[in-house]
């Protein structure tokens, strides 16, 4: 897939690019526009890269933009004319992101629902971009910052660092249609959205992570992790990740699933299943699996119960051993929480 | 109780209130207070409304409120005079709100602690809100959003969303008296956060929820649960809540109790009971009652034990079962944290 | 160990001061450096206290500066002439803070890494230090916040209240190097963070607590708590602190550590351990200690246990005893996360 678009750079007092919002990301459908983008962008090759557009790059950016049929970019060069930073993003969602705004193109694919997680190659990510003071004053290099607080106090003002990080904040760059996010310094830019969602304040959404559609959200998708649609993730409940001290299988979680709050998951979770509330199963516990009358089927590790729906996981009360059986209660997100959205 | 007050509107682009905020909300307390304010809002039949105040409308709220005895009331009035969303809203706490500014004023009537929880009717609240974008320059409909970001963005600007939900932060329209609180992003507009309380940056407080006195909260209090007073919820604490995914009996925590970090409650606790770090007391778990001595006098399902006051619930770590037993170890709230709040 | 620092002091409607920033704390290393600070400060006996510095006093502090062959001090005297709430700060670590100014610098030595945990008095810090409301505007006094609320209101503009707290964020103050916090809200201004340390939005950090060098922090940080090198916390795992509701035992943990998300522990934690993730270990529990083939050692209490490096615990998913045994896996943290910061 090639995608593009037109950023706005941010850059430290060396004039290194730190950062690049990008108002309306899009994909090249077909091969003229794929072509036309790589030219402007000095890519004849093909591939991802970024230029910057001086006035005459604008009115080539709009020229191709109505060539291909993209009224709407149209619109946008015409707003973002002047604009002293402004530059053209292509990437190759199969190359690994190689410069600043690559990496924050690909990111806002993801924040803006054009791509879904897993389909984008996000190697080298963290070496790509830089670690910010993400400010009141916008992102600030960590070597320009003392200067800025002081000179701030100095003049009577105000200057906030909410975060010290290589991601900013998804809602800074784009709020998709359709969902609810109680604190938003918890969904990184490169979060992943769906429509119907409510990510509420203990809530947490990692880069290439996220819904698929509807969700109520009150624990942590880590990178990687999908949550399936009507699920519900209890408040402070975990999916564990693989990026650090976690385990090495991609964890997921089907549809309608319920991850009771303070559980936690470090396998994959097939449809329908239920985790009860302080269980955390890890992918190697070793796990009753029970029929429906209760009677016990097995004894095997979490890992191997991975593909099988309908499951209610549970702590036996008096036994304390961790269970597996065939669950009864439906799961069902609350319609008053998720409609008006 | 009807109730009343002055309140600042926010608009959206197309004029709709998406927002109300009350300097000083108050309730009536006597039949012709109540029918004086009632005319004033053009509610010939009394209930629920609200009506925009124009310098006339602000002069007659000024004579109202001499004539009613309430010189805060009429120095609020001339502090507002030449504001151009002023209007004056009176709920009965009865009735369902119907419309922004009734739903903002019965919270603002929760946050100020005019109110406790459940005492108003807060029926369809959540389809009478908007999903708003709390920004750095106050709350924009959704639809606004893009364009205000572009604009900022383009005037070198920084225009920060904190949060896309019904809900803004309390401390933003009020900080009762006696608390403090950590990150205030996690505390909702209708929270009720009773004098001596402090709620520490996992602490979590719901509207409709809150304290009843001085508390440690580190732990999240969901919509509808209320926590009694010299009560500890350790970090990361979970009160079982109603409106997602949860179970259907309210859940209530009452006077000196603690609850442990990473623990949680699906069921109401009495006065004085202790719940062991880590352990989730569901409703239904089935729970070995034991007497002082360690001898077993039942096995039940722990909401059958919701009344008994001084008990410690533990997961025993031999065998593996909850159990639940008269307790001995005080829970004292650290005067140093709680005396010079 | 005697400190120092220019601070620009914030004061409220009553003069009172309360807050201050210093740019450069710093320690006074040999004992002509103390005698002349001592002195400029008036503090003939030595010890802790502030003055405030005019044109005059400032020009003396250069002079001193120069003297005790600080050159980076002189130019900060140079830059903060004419600042209108300057003062001059020195503080003596084994006496109790006795002034807003002095708890502000000895927080600032924590954040700077220039005090560890546990060197410094800070007994009755909590008197000291005013309860305030961090605003976008600075710190405000709590009764001067609503008249300045509504005062902005009327103004059109927005006024936020991020915190109401007696400590405010490190990174308002400094971010030391090589570090990331995705969420400063939760990291307070007394927190050290040592280089290489990421802490991720669940994690949270106290003052007088933090990291000895690099970690993945993904879990809370109480008070007094120190973590080890090359340890990761995962998501939502605690660390039992002292000040509230908790116990007594001082909780530390060692190099090379991993505590699994939502996993907990009451006691230090030695060397190279491992706490499965949901397992919250309390001092007190009841431990099957075993040999490295599943022999069981002894039954004892988990605080008899807290000298051994190298163990894991785990609650046993079969039988529900909480098991110590010496563990296989390495914990290695994520070389990307970290080399990066």
């Amino acid at each position: 897939m090639i995608a593009y678009g037109l950023g706005i750079a941010s850059r430290d007092s060396a004039l290194a690019v730190i950062e690049t919002y990008f108002p309306r990301p899009a994909v090249a459908s077909e091969g003229a526009a794929v072509r036309k983008l790589a030219d402007l962008c000095g890519l004849p090759g093909g591939g991802s890269g970024y230029r910057w557009l001086d006035d005459g790059g604008i009115e080539a950016f709009a020229a191709l933009a109505a060539a291909i049929g993209e009224p709407q970019q149209q619109e946008l060069a015409a707003r973002l004319r002047g604009c002293e930073t402004l530059l053209l993003c292509v990437v190759d969602s199969s190359l690994a992101p190689a410069s600043v705004p690559e990496a924050f193109l690909k990111l806002h694919l993801l924040s803006h629902r054009i791509a879904r997680p897993h389909e984008q190659n996000l190697d080298k990510l963290f070496a790509v971009l830089h670690n910010l003071a993400w400010t009141s004053r916008g992102p600030v290099s960590l070597p320009d910052l003392p200067a800025l607080q002081l000179e701030a106090r100095l003049q009577g003002e105000t200057l906030t660092v909410h975060s010290v990080d290589k991601f900013p904040k998804m809602t800074d760059y784009v709020v998709p249609a359709g969902v609810r996010l109680a604190d938003s310094a918890r969904i990184r830019l490169g979060a992943h959205i769906g429509a119907g969602t409510t990510v509420m304040h203990e809530g947490f959404v990692n880069f290439n992570a996220g819904t698929a559609g509807a969700a109520m959200i009150e624990g942590r998708i880590s990178a990687g992790v999908v949550v399936g649609e009507n699920s519900d993730l209890g408040g402070s409940s975990s999916t564990m990740g693989t990026l650090s001290g976690g385990g090495v299988e991609i964890v997921s979680v089907g549809r309608n699933c319920l991850i009771g709050a303070n559980a936690g998951i470090g396998m994959p979770l097939a449809d329908g299943c239920i985790v009860e509330a302080g269980l955390y199963l890890t992918a190697g516990a070793v796990v009753r699996q029970l029929g429906a009358s209760g009677e016990l089927l097995r004894t095997c590790k979490a890992r191997q119960l991975a593909g099988l729906s309908g499951q209610l996981f549970r702590r036996n009360s008096l036994s304390g051993a961790i269970e597996c059986l065939p669950r009864g209660r439906q799961v069902a997100l609350n319609e008053e929480l998720h409609v008006h959205n």
